[in-house]
C-alpha cells in the first residue's frame, strides 16, 4: 500500500473534523427520519456514516445539482436498507432538504424504504441484497470501455450480503475485465438481521476472498475518516484491477446503548429515546471552521442518442424456408447495431447456441462474454443501461434466465430498459432433457412489472421483435426456439406490440387456434389437414403474449362460435393459454381449451415429444374435432 | 499434504493399470453412446474419466445393487452434461448394461441427456450448472449432523460452472458447517462451451479461492490415477473442513484430434470417425490381471419414517383475533416437529421476520441458518431431502425466493419434496417498498411442475397448510403475510388440497368474490358493507391456488348470475385471478373481473396502499356495484 501513497497528502485536522461532523449529522438524520417514519434501519445507517462522508465530500466527483450528469462518478448503495444515511448525505450536499428527508417511507414521498431511481440521485433500485455490485460493474464497464471517461464507480455493500453468490459473480466479472475504475466498500459491521454474520469482524477473510478473486483488497477502519481518505487514494492509484475496501465498522456506531449489539436491526429508535441519543452524538460535532463541497467531474461525458433505432435493412427471409428463430437473433442484432453504436450484446457462454456470436463477429467490441453467471449478467446489463448509456440485449437459454429472476424483478423496480432473448424454449429442444427446457419463462416474464413479452414465431417477426425491443421502455423478453420452423411472414409485414397476426381465416371457420413458435407451425399444419377434411380453423399468432391483442382474439373466437384453442410449448400455468384466459376473463360466451405441456418432460426427439405431450398438429386436429362434435 | 499421507499405501501397478483401463473404457462408452444418440458431450465426459474411475473403484463405498442405500456414499455430478461418463462408470460396476447405455437420450430411456433421479443411482437432477455442490452440501450436512453416519459425499464440478455464484454460496455454507465429509472435485479442462473459461488452466487461482472460502484446496493432475488416489486419501484424512480437489484435465482427453481443442463441446464424434478414435484409445487398455470391485459402506444407516406427519395439537386460535400468518409459521412447524424428529427448518437470516425462530427455539438442532444465500439454501434443502432423510421447510421473504427460481425449477426435475414458506407477500407489507414486496410469487410457483401452492388466509389454515405440506409429494409453497388479519376458521375446520372454503353465501347473492390473505379479509369487510346496503355476495377462500377448486368456483359463480370477482395482492399475471381464469376457461357464461396490483408499487402504509391500488374493501364494494348495475 505504501508505494501507492506517493503524492498523498492527508487532509488537515479541520477537514477531518468536518468529515466527522458530516458523518455524525448523517447519523442524526438517519435516526430522526426513521423514528418519524416508525420504521427503517438507523443502526445499519450509522455503521456507514464515515464512509459516506468521505466519499461524498472528499472522493467522488459529481455535480450536486445534476446528480445523474453522464460525467459524474456513480454511487451504488447495495445495502439499500441503509438508505436513510444516503439520503442524509444528500442533505449534507444541500441537494435535498431536511423537510423532504423527513417524509421518509411516507406514501408519495420519493424517499422510500429502499432506494429507487425515482430519486434524481439514484441510478438503480436496491433492497434485494447482493445485486448492487453487479450493477456497479456494468456502469464501470461502460465508463472504461465505452464512454472511455474518467468517471469512477463506488459501491457500498453490507457484510451480510457478501453471502450472496451474485456478489462473487460480480467480483469475477470485474477482475476479468480489469475494472480499475470500480471500488467496492464492504461495511463489515458484523451483525446481520437475525444473528451475527458467518464471518463476524474477520476482515482478513473478506480480504483474502477479494484477493483470490483478483481484486486489490485493503482492510480499513471504517470509522476513521483519515484512514478512509488514504485508502480511497490508494484505490484510485491502483491500476489493472478493481479495489475492495473491507471496512471494519460497528452497527449502531455512536448510538448509545445500541452500538455493536444484536437486536436493533431494522428498528427505529423510540421517540422517547431519540433526544438523549442525539444529544450524545451532537457532542461529537465540533466547529471545524471549514465547509466542504464536493468536487466537480474531471471529464465531459456527452449524452448519447439511443432513440428510434431501426433495422439497417428489412428482413430477408423466404416464405416457407425453415429456420429457427435463434438462428436469426445475432443477425437481427447486427442490423440494429449497424445503425446504433451503443447496442451491446451480453451472453453467458452460450453465444454459439443463442447465435449472439453473429453479433460478436460483426461488432466484437460490443459483445461482452459474461461466462456462466446469469445473475451478474443481468445486473451488469442494468448498470450498463443506466443514464441511457447503452441499449443492452442479454441472451442465454431461456431456462437459465430463471437463475436471474430476482435481478429481473429488481430490474423492473430499477425502471430499466434492458432486453432479453431466451433461446431453447420448451420440450421441442428434444434430447437434452428437462433441465434445458424453458417451460415457465412466459409465466416468469409476464409477471414482471413493466415487461413486454414477445414470442416471435419466425425469423421475420424475430427481427421486428429485436427492433421493437430496442425502442421499448421497460423490460422486454423474446422467447426463442431451437427448432427450425417455416418462415410465415413476408418482409413487409408490419408488427406492433399488442397486435396479433391472423394467419388463416375464412368465414366458415369452426374453431380459432392460437399458437406460438413451434405450436404455431403445428397449428398451421393442423389447419391444412383439417381443410382437407372440410373443416376450417382460424389461426392466430399473438406476436406479443403481453400485452395480448384481446380485440382480435375475441373477434376471431366469436366468429368461430366461441370455440377457442390455445396450444403452447410451455407449462399450463402462466403462458399463452393463461394470458388469453386472463385477457378474455370478462368476456362471456367463449370456451377456451388450453393445450400445453402437462407433466414433467424428458429426453426424446422433438417430434416424438410434441406428439407425446399432445401439442403437435395431430393433437390439435383431435382437439378441434372434439370441440365441434 | 505430506502429514496427511501417514498410512497411505499407493495402489500397486496392476491396480493403477486397471484404473486407467476403466477410465478409457468410460471414454469409449461415452463416445459410442453419444455418437449413437447423435448428440451429447463426449469431450466433457473424457476429461473426467480418471476421476470417475478412481472414485468408483477405489474411493467410494457403496452397494452396486442398491445404489441409493442410506448408508452408501453419495455422488453428485454437478456438470450434468458429462453424464455419459457417469452412466459408463455404472456400466463398469456391472449395474448397468451396455445395451441400456446405448439408449442414451432416446425417448423412454432412463438415460437422459442430463441425469435425473428416475435412474436408481441418481439422487438429484443436474444440468443447470452450479447447483450440484449446494445439493451435495445438504447431503453432507445430514450425514454429519443428522444421520451421524460415516457416509461421505463427492461432487464433481466443471470449471465453467465455477463462475456461478451459487457455487460460492455452497463453498461458504460447507466451510461454515465444517463439512469434512464433503469433497468437491473441479474438472478444470479449461474449455467452456463457446470459449475458454475465464481462468483457463490456472488451477492455483481456483485453489486460492477455495482456501479463502475455508476449504482444504489441493491441486492434482486429473488424469493421473496415482495422484488422484493419493489426493482422495488426503481428503478423507482432513478434518474440520471440506476438501476441494482442483484437477487439471484436458477436454477430449485421449480423443484423437479433439484433445484440448475448442469447437467440440456438445458434439458427438461422427460415426465415420469413431472406429479409428476408439482404436487409439483401446491401445491404452492393457491386461492388468486384476479386477476391481467397489467397497461396501462402512456404516449402517437406517431408513427413516417421515410419512403421515401430524400436528401435535389442533390449531388454537380465536375467531376474530387478528394475527399475521407469518406469526403462526414457526409455531406450526414446532407442532409437526414434535411428532417427527426429521423436520428441518432452513432460513436465510430472516428467522425473526418469518418466525422460523420459533422453531429454532423449540428445536435448535433442527434449525439451519443459511445466511443470505437463497440459492444455496434451496439447493441444500433438496440435498437434505434426498433418500427421504428429512422433511425440509425453507423460509424467507417470498420476494427473495425469486433468487432461487432456477433451483426451485430444478427441484421439480429432482422430484424433490421440499416445502417453502414465503413471508411478506404483496403491497400490504407497506413502508419497506417494492423491493421487499412479493407480487409474482404465485405466478412463479404455479409454473413449477409438481407444485402445490397454498395461500393460507389465517393462522388456522396456515397450520393445516404446514401439516399438508409435510405429507405432500412435490414442491409445496405457502404464501405468507406480514399483515395481521382476523382468524376466520375454527380449529376443527377441515382443509384439503384443491378444496375451497366458502365463507359467505346466501341464495340471494349477486356476485362471487374470491380473495386470499389480506384481500380475503377485505372481501369479508366488503361483504359486511354491502350487506348493510342489501347486496349479498358470496366470498370464497381458495386455500390452494394450485390446484384450484374449479367445481366450487363454477357452482358459486353460476349461482350469482355468472358474476365473479377475483381480488389479490399480486400482479395481475399468474396469481389468483389467473389461476381462476385458467380453471374456468372452458366454462362459458362466467364474467370474471380481476382486481390486482396494477403498476409499480411504492412505500406507504398498508391501508393506504391497498386503497391506492384498489384492492381494499371499498374498491371491492365499487367493483361489485359496477358489476350488478
Amino acid at each position: 500500500m505504501s508505494a501507492c501513497l506517493d503524492g498523498y497528502h492527508s487532509p488537515d485536522s479541520s477537514t477531518l473534523q468536518e468529515l466527522n461532523n458530516i458523518a455524525n449529522r448523517i447519523r442524526i438524520n438517519s435516526i430522526l427520519s426513521t423514528t418519524k417514519a416508525k420504521s427503517g434501519h438507523p443502526t445499519s445507517s450509522s455503521s456507514c456514516a464515515e464512509i459516506l462522508s468521505v466519499l461524498f465530500f472528499r472522493v467522488m466527483k459529481y455535480k450536486v445539482d445534476v446528480p445523474k450528469d453522464p460525467s459524474a462518478d456513480r454511487f451504488v448503495m447495495s445495502k439499500g436498507h441503509a438508505c436513510p444515511a444516503l439520503y442524509a448525505a444528500w442533505v449534507e450536499t444541500g441537494h435535498l432538504s431536511e423537510k423532504d428527508l423527513m417524509t421518509l417511507r411516507e406514501m408519495n414521498s420519493l424517499y422510500e424504504g429502499h432506494p429507487t431511481p425515482k430519486i434524481d440521485f439514484i441510478d438503480v433500485a436496491t433492497g434485494s441484497l447482493g445485486q448492487g455490485l453487479g450493477m456497479a460493474a456494468g456502469m464501470a464497464y461502460i465508463g472504461k470501455y465505452v464512454d472511455k471517461s474518467n468517471y469512477r464507480v463506488y459501491c457500498l455493500l453490507g457484510d451480510g450480503e457478501m453471502a450472496e453468490g451474485s456478489v462473487w459473480e460480480a467480483f469475477a466479472f470485474a477482475s476479468h475485465y480489469k475494472l480499475d475504475n470500480l471500488v467496492a466498500i464492504i461495511d463489515v459491521n458484523r451483525l446481520g438481521q437475525s444473528d451475527p454474520t458467518s464471518l463476524g469482524h474477520n476482515t482478513d477473510v473478506y480480504r483474502k476472498r477479494a484477493e483470490a478473486f483478483g481484486w486489490n483488497g485493503i482492510e480499513v477502519d471504517g470509522h476513521s475518516v483519515s484512514d478512509l481518505n488514504k485508502t480511497f487514494y490508494v484505490a484510485e492509484k491502483c491500476k489493472g484491477m478493481p479495489t475492495c475496501m473491507i471496512a471494519k465498522t460497528f452497527k449502531g456506531k455512536n448510538m448509545d446503548g445500541q452500538e455493536d449489539l444484536m437486536g436493533f436491526h431494522g428498528k427505529p429508535v423510540s421517540a422517547a429515546a431519540t433526544d438523549s441519543m442525539i444529544a450524545r452524538i451532537r457532542e461529537l460535532i465540533k466547529d471545524s471552521g471549514v465547509s466542504l463541497t464536493p468536487s466537480p467531474p474531471v471529464g465531459d461525458t456527452q449524452p448519447t442518442n439511443i432513440s428510434n433505432i431501426k433495422l439497417s435493412s428489412p428482413p430477408d427471409y423466404k416464405l416457407g424456408d425453415k429456420l429457427a428463430t435463434r438462428a436469426a437473433y445475432g443477425k437481427a442484432l447486427s442490423k440494429i447495431g449497424k445503425n446504433c453504436d451503443r447496442v451491446y450484446s451480453l451472453d453467458g457462454d452460450m453465444k454459439n447456441s443463442t447465435f449472439a456470436q453473429d453479433y460478436k463477429k460483426a461488432y466484437p467490441d460490443r459483445f461482452i462474454e459474461c461466462f456462466i453467471a446469469e445473475q451478474n449478467m443481468v445486473g451488469a446489463a442494468i448498470g450498463m443501461a443506466c443514464r441511457d448509456r447503452a441499449v443492452v440485449f442479454v441472451s442465454t437459454f431461456a431456462a437459465f434466465l430463471c437463475r436471474a429472476y430476482d435481478h429481473i424483478r429488481m430490474g423492473a423496480v430499477c425502471e430499466t430498459n434492458i432486453n432479453f432473448f431466451g433461446s431453447h424454449c420448451g420440450i421441442s429442444i428434444g434430447a437434452d432433457g428437462p433441465s434445458q427446457m424453458a417451460l415457465e419463462d412466459l409465466a416468469m416474464f409476464r409477471a414482471v412489472e413493466s415487461s413486454t413479452v414477445f414470442y416471435p414465431s419466425d425469423p421475420v417477426s424475430l427481427e421486428r421483435s429485436v427492433e421493437l425491443c430496442a425502442n421499448t421502455k421497460g423490460i422486454c423478453y423474446m422467447r426463442g426456439a431451437r427448432t427450425a420452423t417455416p418462415v410465415v411472414y413476408t418482409a413487409d409485414t408490419k408488427f406492433e406490440i399488442g397486435v396479433a397476426q391472423v394467419l388463416r381465416q375464412t368465414n366458415a371457420d369452426k374453431v380459432t387456434v392460437i399458437g406460438g413458435g413451434v405450436t404455431l407451425a403445428e397449428a398451421l399444419t393442423a389447419a391444412d389437414i383439417l381443410k382437407g377434411e372440410g373443416i376450417g380453423i382460424t389461426v392466430i399468432d399473438l406476436f406479443t403474449v403481453k400485452p395480448v391483442d384481446k380485440a382480435t382474439v375475441v373477434r376471431c373466437a366469436q366468429a368461430t362460435g366461441g370455440r377457442l384453442i390455445t396450444v403452447e410449448d410451455h407449462y399450463p400455468e402462466g403462458g399463452i393459454g393463461s394470458a388469453v384466459a386472463e385477457a378474455i376473463s370478462d368476456v362471456t360466451g367463449i370456451k377456451q381449451v388450453r393445450m400445453a405441456v402437462r407433466g414433467l418432460p424428458y429426453s426424446g426427439a422433438p417430434t416424438e415429444l410434441l406428439a407425446a405431450f399432445e401439442i403437435d398438429a395431430q393433437a390439435i386436429v383431435r382437439a378441434v374435432k372434439a370441440m365441434i362434435q
